[in-house]
């Protein structure tokens, strides 16, 4: 498969980004570069011989800052290296993109360039979270500030198809995010999207409370795009916090000891949001994943190496399916 | 002062709700336990030797259960305990009281004896999380799911002169938490509280994104009550899941190191949501504090240790000048 890598999105790129995309390179994975020309030619002979690296360069333009209306600005530079990596996926060039860039100028991108899948309204970002005995699968994470529960639906029959295939589980439970365990608790949202996920084809196992995203209680846990950024940036805040308290508290007694350095180092990698590397923007016709904004070359290389396993993977077939109510 | 402990309410009470009461009463909080007088005096049984201790009993109903509907609960049960113990202040037999029960009967209660201070529609949990080298507070962390810009610009001008008090900063930093630190950033909801909260007459520091709750980055940050419990309940869970982990990975090695298992320590009550105790129920007349619903004995204890605090203090008085625009 070919992965098409947007080199100017993140507050990293292009160094980062161009840095993690040879790394993949060097372990076998087929790239096209997505930025101006010479801007890449430049970082990529930062890292010595590529020339016989698989990594080819698709002319574009900059990025998408963060700062920019993602809708005019991709209006206005319709060469931006997002759309341009978009336009190579959907022709059949490359088989996903990857952006650490703007969220919502991917999925812009993603919509102008392939559309929608049937079925579906809003795209979600499925962000994969560590949990105490392995993972779930949060949607969405941020691609839609204001939803209706009929997104909310939609959310929960492509959440359970994606965590058949990345999570390996047979019969996903599907939760709803909320304040309270009981089907009434909860605001307007989660309550219309209780009643309609109670008849949807899935294992719908009712709301959870924030606390039981990491307890392992649910396979794929749906909400709003605002609400499930502010659950995983509090999550990636605290682990934060709580590294910082330790290493203030712990540091030079771990430091002075191989064996606790080691167990701490298994557990900082358990906890690091860039080890999952990147998200797909489910609901679009084709691939698009979406990394961390401050994505570093480790964070990169991981991502890119998720969109390769789900370009080898049938996610959006299986998504199909999911969305016309046939058992996958 | 007096203080009214609803020994009913909470997931542990009355066992821990009592025997939290009874260590505050013996360093020296004269307090009030509501309940069914003969269970109370049952559970005082318990600890031994209190005749002496300055514990009154003030005869109510059970508490209102955590899956009853509180404003139907409530009027079935004018005595149920958090009423009874909200009428204690209201008629100023108590101070302040606390409660570890349903967060909505809380307000209901206090609601109903002692009423809204004048230019405040809805009142805010104000809860102190935890920051890199200090403490900020978040309101609303739960009152309140479904808000309103105006009800965001009222928890502005309150946690402002409640942080003053609680944290003793004497210009607090006030932030809205949204999803993207710019101005047109987040949802309606915080676009709009971006406009009210720019011309409050607050040190109004702008968006802040989740990560930066526990940054230092703003001493007061704004949401709805949704938001804020979603932030505040995945903050737990996070810490819950780290502390697992670092168990499994550093258990063995801590608990074989008393230099190591005295910092873990420390590091543990730092991230401890029940080293605070309790939240004030910002925006009713008098004080009303609630504590987390799986308050433990030392949860309860601290939870009194706060209210005595606020009742000492002037922060309802405080809360009246902001809210009326007169710098404090």
């Amino acid at each position: 498969v070919l992965i098409a890598v947007d080199a100017m999105g993140g507050d990293l790129a292009p160094r980062e980004v161009v840095a993690g995309a040879v790394e993949a390179a060097r372990h076998g994975t087929s790239l096209i570069l997505v930025g101006p020309e010479a801007r890449v030619r430049e970082e990529l002979a930062q890292h010595g011989e590529t020339a016989n690296l698989p990594i080819a360069i698709a002319d574009a333009d900059e990025a998408v800052a963060m700062d920019e209306a993602p809708l005019a600005a991709l209006r206005r530079r319709p060469r931006a290296s997002v759309r341009v990596a978009a336009r190579l996926v959907a022709t059949d060039q490359a088989q996903a993109f990857f952006t650490a860039g703007h969220t919502g100028a991917a999925f812009l991108a993603a919509h102008a360039e392939f559309g929608m899948l049937p079925g579906v309204d809003r795209p979600a970002l499925a962000v994969i979270v560590p949990t105490r005995d392995g993972a779930a699968v949060l949607l969405d994470a941020g691609a839609n500030p204001e939803c209706q529960a009929e997104h909310l639906r939609q959310f929960g029959l492509m959440g359970s198809a994606y965590a058949q295939v990345a999570l390996g589980v047979s019969k996903p439970r599907v939760g709803v995010l909320s304040i309270g365990e009981e089907a009434g608790k909860g605001n307007d949202l989660t309550r219309e999207a209780h009643a309609l996920l109670s008849t949807a084809p899935i294992n719908f196992v009712g709301n959870l409370e924030a606390r039981d995203l990491f307890s392992g209680r649910a396979d794929v846990v749906v909400c709003d795009g605002f609400t499930g950024n502010i659950a995983l940036k509090v999550g990636e805040g605290v682990a934060e916090l709580i590294g910082q308290l330790l290493a203030r508290e712990l540091g030079s007694i771990i430091a002075s000891d191989a064996r606790l350095e080691e167990a701490f180092g298994r557990f900082t990698r358990r906890v690091d949001p860039s080890e999952s590397g990147a998200a797909p923007l489910l609901g679009v016709a084709k691939l698009a994943l979406i990394g961390h904004g401050r994505s570093t070359a480790d964070a990169v290389r991981a991502g890119i190496a998720m969109a390769v396993r789900l370009a080898n993977g049938t996610v959006v077939e299986r998504l199909k399916q999911a969305l016309a109510g046939r058992a996958s």
